[in-house]
């Protein structure tokens, strides 16, 4: 039994469901910014997956940052697990560029989000949807 | 041919070779904090990384995380690859506490680097090479 902790549930939409992961975007405008849940309750940290999770895990990471990059060409791939603030573990895959809000710091903790309008939020959840669908 | 960069080879103390990594320790007091740095030239992204070394790469990661959680008993692991400014491909695996200087937010960008003794950095560097030759 999986369920999503209700802060990344408010503060994504959904993007594709993975083998091990559901892949959300963050809704965010200043970045395109990927988050990746394993659908496995009450981990909270990378070492506490099965080796064969972790396997899939980083080759879904990897997928991430290569459609990022093939969409949006950025200058970086960020990519990160903290969970100081949300305990269910999530990986985020963030495309960076030389002029987002943080760079080149990182950007959790970098300021108030900048919201999408609807048709904006639409738009780039429809181009990522269908990037995962071919993949 | 693998070569460290400059900046990371500045920032840190050698601690162990794994199969695809070297393992290096931030020399920062205010975080046990390692660096895995995959020993393949000229590699910026996860995504550029073979499968065979992606999986490689994650394991050694969960390997980090677990020594780390052996020896210091954080409440969290912070693991992240930025490289937003040193190029070279390195995953930080970082353990977090309550009471550290960056605590909930992110390490990186954190204020000024609290030093250690030579004296202190001797000691972690022990423990934590013992801990990755036991490993």
């Amino acid at each position: 039994m999986f369920s999503l902790h209700p802060t990344l549930a408010s503060d994504t939409s959904h993007i594709a469901d993975l083998t091990l992961s559901c892949v959300l975007i963050m809704k965010d405008k200043g970045f395109p910014w990927l988050i990746l849940v394993p659908k496995r309750e009450g981990v909270r940290e990378i070492h506490e997956l099965t080796p064969d999770d972790r396997a899939l895990l980083i080759e879904e990471v990897s997928l991430a940052s290569t459609l990022l990059t093939r969409l949006f060409t950025p200058v970086k791939i960020n990519i990160g697990a903290l969970g100081n603030i949300v305990p269910q573990l999530h990986v985020h895959v963030i495309a960076r560029f030389e002029n987002d809000r943080a760079w080149p710091g990182p950007v959790w903790g970098s300021g108030p989000k900048e919201l999408y309008s609807e048709a904006e939020l639409a738009s780039i959840v429809s181009r990522l949807r269908e990037a995962f669908n071919r993949a």
